[in-house]
């Protein structure tokens, strides 16, 4: 018998028919024998239309009030949840974040979970309950509701599975598993069995949004074993855990593309300590997610700093910047919105050199330009200009035989 | 200054429109210098969606689960006026029934609030801020979330009042107060300035729905004097309190009439010690509330008993009755469910005789027949033909002048 968190996503339990089905998963996991906790986030929809009407009362929406709000949408599906585990006879206990033990800190609408008591949870579990608990949402000291922003019932499932120590987590939406790349570009694009932890993140940085990078790091913190796998059919996922030595066999495991990029180059300003520190704090008060960074140095002391942010972020981006030129020796900001981040992750490259050389080389054949290269240890990303990038990625694909793992 | 509970119902907080019209209601309150809790309900037709959803999946859902789901429709109507009456300048903060110290026992979707810790309150309050506490619900010792049943925001305002020691209690709803008579029947009918509890209950039991009878009498209990008016207009409304000497002068300050009773008639039963008892023992069993009841002797020891049903508890009457007939010596069950009960209430006729005459007389007058008769010390009801309510509503109307009150 093993102890398993299942976490259904917003499609999973889009609608009373949905969530009958959900209910038929658990059945079936629990007449193989298991103890299983079930997670469910809103209906798909729920939480945009509470959002929605927010907006319409508020612009800028009190954040303890957001939190109260939205918590509604997951209480809702644990109580339909509970009642189709009912109807076709298990055992079943609906529990709030808050009643579920999980407490967070008092930052409302992006809380972080500090600790959770599963005693009772646990306490219900042996006593053949399954055990259903909202995701996204906590209380902290002064019994407020909390959420945890976006993944965050992703990051409930798999805090969970540490506190009470289940064998395994399983992460249900609406995709089969994580591929080697998007199948609607790439058309021989396979379903990986496993990948590390390294690997989950870096794709997830990369544009491949299966998960939000906070819960595969809480994963990888914790040590917990979590499947990547559809609601929709029974196929087994992809499953998320710690690398192992034979998974470095293979070099490239994953090639991502992110088309919500946008690459700004800050030119003409003077090359002295502290320049590019001025530029990079000015973003970052204004929240701002920097990613790969260049800075060339040209003649006479003038150099170009060249970055990416978040395409929903060039306004707030440039405005930042225009605060800080005076300071860095004047300079010019542009904003270039129409390139795609190509990424190829694998942790095998840490023992394999030439992976670099093989992608330029790939990209180069088929005529795509490299505007901007940045590597890791288990990742080289480069900036292309958006046209080319489904190609691009098709040529990358081949060019490791990702089709052949 | 004066601390002032308002209560606002699904109708009132409909959308997010309305809901911006009572947070101007609670400023103008505020402005006026007063502290003011809110109460409000699911918006209208939120529960009944809830419920549908909950129907679709169970014909039979678990109470826990029910109240676990019920109670997410006013923690959203909290958000929404929480940030509603933020947006324009006022501190104010939401708090789910149990956050607000409500307590109940266990018994699910019909829980009976045993306590509440208002301490909390109090001291938000005296720190200026608006307190918005979400109605019909609590919970219970064990931190599970339970709902007081039919009128329980209502029941929440008035327990609320008497737990901050409120000057006053404003249950806001759709009707502009308490009628002599149903407005849509009779057509000068009278809005009341004030009425006592007791003719405010028996009002609520003959058919006058602007509130459920628990709650008038939980306000009675504890003193609490509240005032039913209108959110759609500033208009006055009828203030409910204690009875004083002066509403004796009146004899009789209303009409009433409840088209959902059914008639019973048990005939041809031995009139012997017990028959009653146990016809009526088998009702309550079958959680049926009985009205109105009267028995005949007639010869050879054979005995009638006529009462009055809720309509649609005929069928479970019926059920009921069969499985006691033999018991009581046989006899038959007749259901007649065209009938429409009558009632005259005030409080004026404790000392005044000749009500039960003048009402008779008029109704004869009317052509209308009486079928059954009873009496309490502020009440007549009497049952007569369904076709002839309206009429007999106006001819009683008329015949007490309360069109001059």
């Amino acid at each position: 018998m093993s102890r398993i968190v299942q976490k259904y996503g917003g499609t999973s339990v889009g609608d009373v028919e949905r969530i009958k089905k959900v209910a038929e998963r658990v059945k079936h996991t629990v007449d193989q024998g298991h103890q299983v906790v079930v997670v469910v986030s809103a209906r798909a929809g729920v939480t945009n239309e509470l959002i929605a009407r927010a907006k319409a009362i508020s612009t800028q929406p009190s954040e303890r009030e957001m939190d109260m709000l939205l918590a509604v949408g997951e209480q809702e599906t644990i109580a339909l949840t509970a009642m189709a585990l009912h109807s076709i006879g298990l055992p079943a206990v609906s529990y709030t974040g808050g009643q579920a033990g999980i407490m967070t800190d008092t930052f409302h609408t992006k809380a972080k979970i500090t600790t959770i008591n599963a005693a009772p949870i646990v306490t219900d579990l042996e006593q053949g309950k399954v055990v259903i608990v909202a995701g996204f949402q906590g209380i902290n000291e002064q019994g407020q509701i909390t959420t945890l922003g976006r993944g965050g019932s992703d990051l409930t499932a798999i805090a969970l599975a540490a506190a009470v120590k289940a064998d395994k987590c399983e992460i249900y939406t609406d995709v089969d598993g994580v591929y080697t790349a998007d199948p609607r570009v790439v058309k021989d694009a396979k379903k990986l069995q496993e990948i590390s932890y390294d690997e989950m993140l870096e794709l997830a940085s990369s544009g491949s949004k299966v998960m939000q990078s906070r819960s595969v790091e809480f994963a990888s913190k914790y040590g917990v074993v979590f499947e990547v796998r559809s609601s929709f059919n029974y196929n087994p996922g992809t499953i998320v855990k710690e690398e192992v030595a034979y998974m470095e066999k293979v070099v490239v495991r994953g090639v991502a593309v992110d088309k919500d990029q946008a690459k700004v180059i800050v030119s003409n300003i003077l090359d002295k300590p502290g320049s590019a520190a001025k530029v990079f704090r000015a973003l970052a008060a204004a929240n701002i997610i920097v990613d790969m960074i260049v800075q060339n140095v040209g003649r006479n002391g003038i150099a170009n700093l060249t970055f990416t942010v978040p395409q929903g972020d060039t306004h707030k981006a440039q405005k930042a910047l225009e605060g800080v030129l005076d300071e860095v020796g004047g300079g010019q900001v542009a904003i270039h919105e129409h390139i795609a981040k190509l990424s190829v992750v694998g942790v095998g490259m840490k023992t394999h050199s030439g992976v670099a050389a093989d992608l330029f080389a790939a990209l180069a054949d088929a005529g795509v330009n490299i505007q901007l290269i940045s590597t890791s240890e288990i990742k080289i990303s480069v900036v292309i200009e958006q046209d080319k990038a489904d190609e691009a990625a098709r040529v990358a694909h081949k060019a490791f035989a990702l089709e052949n793992l």
